[in-house]
């Protein structure tokens, strides 16, 4: 099915940030053999650790959560940009991987990855090409959006002349938000331009991204929006695909879409297909208190009795504690994201010593520079240099970005696998 | 002398962002032969790239700067991470290169440069390692920074019982700052530290960092501080190295940090080292500000009538104009630092145009997302999607880390040559 087996072979080299030494390149297999273990030091920290346990528990419980609603998963490949975890999640039950530019796709594709959709805008000619270049594998199925003629025409023309068909949803949008067409106006003028190019753009149903919206009420809104131009669409036989495609769902209202689409009684007609990212390694910023949200409102997740877990950390060093309130780490705005929220302390371990403990509740990173973290404690703490300390994140998509190479270590911070990203 | 001869080896794979479709891996060398030119819509945006012509101009000026205070420039390789760029400073007469940590270091001998100053703290098992790897190679120079016994000690255990020595350099620190030795009692334990491991450890001078203090008084009293220091060892025969060095200086006080080391009058005794990294691109926030200081205030500057110019853009599409006042362009977070400044457009082109015209005035990025730019236009502007906007940027290192291959143009836009991240 996906089988992901370039990923497999994918040779890691040796300057890598975060890894041990390595005498010569390898593979994530030949390098997960060396018997590395965070906690002895082998690794060159700073370093982006995945804890394989949280992964799959994470990955068994938003497919669970799918599930319950019928729906189908397409996870936002943008956040990790990693093909291994790609596979992991197509192997748990994905419909497909959503990605957010051509380069993405392409990488996907590469990565075996057979079913594309790019929640995005296709422009430009060398984009294009890109993408041109995937649908000559007649095996790969990739979708994009639409907002505009002018962009419909730019498609229409190009994949007409490749002598290619491109699939294409119709991205709904609200004043004040991102992409999307505002009015019926803009999407009469949309659909116009698909009709003029029926020879080489295939409309398969609607998109929308309601993460541009602050408020459940208006969120709920924008998705009854999209209902009814689905079911409009459909009666008026405008959509090639059947059934017809509806997208939605961003990592933090996920809950809400699959409500509102579950609850539209599409039926048959129509295939409902949600993209949530962030929740394969989750956070303990926006996507924490999102989760606790949905925790509280939504049914299914309460039957669940249990949420999401943080499965990404970042381990460092304390270099230098240079005043009785101050320890400075080695990680900064290079190792991090520092977007929404800084990186959270959660675990202390000095080298010699048997597990890491929980760090004290008052420390707290007070500001990153691009290669340093100022870490705020209390005159008397525990602390030296050379002391490792595990930190939490917020923004899943903002940390892996820093990283080209993440070991995966188990319960007992052995380095199990690795993955590489491509950003 | 300082032969890259690796990094011309270096192989481009085809899934970088930013280029344009390659059919199968090549060198930098057989790429800028492919007749990519930016314009003609060769590269998949969004793209960073640097300008040949500008770069060349910012090398120079810098090098020219040094050159008039009679002291050593090694400029801080931690804002490209991109060898290429290390050999045209090293080249162009640099006397080594800054780095901030072991992974860096080895990134820069693995591409053969024989001297680095890491301005840092060295610590951790797989860290001393890799640095101990590196200083088998016995034509390698590498100082590091000092600031704690402990840390003092850990190393004199370490690179003892390896049979290695290491050169490292005092830092000192101000109260509120980031490391260095607030005061006397800090520096007298780690002087006595030193003195424990002189069979591993030799003080070879003093550090700073004046970038953290924001006012340039504070900041000429922490270098005038430095030079009584780096005078009271020398004058103790603390220092082995012979002469000794002084290093400071970012990207923003530079010139001040020139004045005060020249001004101390050091002669033969004392080697003095800056370390600015960002002059190479320049950019148009907070380096540009400083700059308009320096040319205003420095004397050497004021002479050489002309400053440092941006050289680093990032290129991409307008993907939708969904209302009045508002183009969406293909460049996010992923793609440019939002730190201290967003991205500001400059040119805008139309594909057919013969060259790129300057963007109104009026034109801002009022917000990036991960993947997405939010451009505010005014309503009738000429602006389609499909037209190209090139953007300054405001703090080079936090962009450059966003690219794993940046093509460098020549003036009519032609990819010439491409540099490789090690991030």
């Amino acid at each position: 099915m996906n089988q992901i087996a370039a990923a497999d072979q994918e040779v890691i080299g040796t300057l890598n940030k975060g890894l041990g030494a390595l005498e010569k390149p390898g593979t994530a297999e030949e390098i997960a053999q060396l018997g590395w273990n965070l906690l002895n030091e082998d690794l060159s920290l700073p370093a982006a650790v995945l804890y394989r346990d949280r992964l799959q528990h994470n990955l068994n419980w938003m497919q669970r959560f799918i599930d319950a609603y019928g729906v189908k998963l397409a996870p936002h490949g943008k956040t990790t940009m990693a093909p291994r975890l790609f596979k992991m999640q197509l192997d748990g039950g994905a419909w497909g991987i959503t990605l957010a530019t051509p380069h993405q796709a392409a990488v996907a594709h590469a990565h075996g990855v057979h079913r594309v959709l790019m929640a995005n805008q296709l422009v430009g000619r060398q984009n294009m090409r890109l993408i041109a270049n995937l649908l000559e594998d007649r095996d790969f199925v990739f979708y994009c959006l639409v907002d505009s003629a002018e962009n419909v025409d730019q498609l229409g023309a190009f994949f007409h002349e490749r002598g290619l068909r491109l699939k294409v949803l119709l991205e709904l949008g609200v004043m004040g938000g991102r992409c999307g067409v505002r009015d019926d106006g803009q999407m009469q003028r949309v659909l116009q331009a698909l009709n003029r190019w029926k020879s080489a753009v295939d409309l398969c149903g609607v998109e929308l991204y309601e993460g541009v919206l602050k408020d459940e009420e208006n969120i709920r809104a924008f998705l009854r929006r999209a209902c009814e131009v689905t079911n409009w669409l459909i009666a008026e036989d405008l959509i090639e695909r059947k059934p017809a495609l509806i997208s939605g769902a961003g990592s933090a209202w996920y809950d809400v879409v699959a409500e509102e689409f579950h609850s539209a009684g599409f039926g048959s007609k129509v295939e409902i297909v949600l993209r949530p990212g962030c929740y394969l390694t989750h956070d303990v910023g926006n996507y924490e208190m999102q989760q606790k949200r949905i925790l509280k409102s939504n049914s299914v997740a309460r039957q669940m009795r249990s949420g999401l877990i943080p499965a990404l950390h970042i381990w460092t060093y304390v270099q230098s504690v240079p005043e009785p309130e101050l320890a400075v780490v080695e990680m900064g705005r290079r190792d991090a994201a520092f977007d929404s929220g800084l990186p959270a302390p959660t675990l202390h371990f000095r080298p010699g010593d048997e597990i890491p403990r929980a760090t004290p509740t008052h420390w707290e990173v007070t500001k990153l520079m691009d290669q340093h973290g100022y870490l705020k404690i209390a005159p008397g703490d525990n602390v030296r240099v050379g002391d490792l300390v595990g930190f939490n994140i917020s923004h899943p998509c903002l940390t892996f970005d820093k990283w080209r190479v993440i070991p995966i270590v188990d319960e007992k911070y052995n380095v199990v696998d690795l993955v590489k990203t491509y950003f």
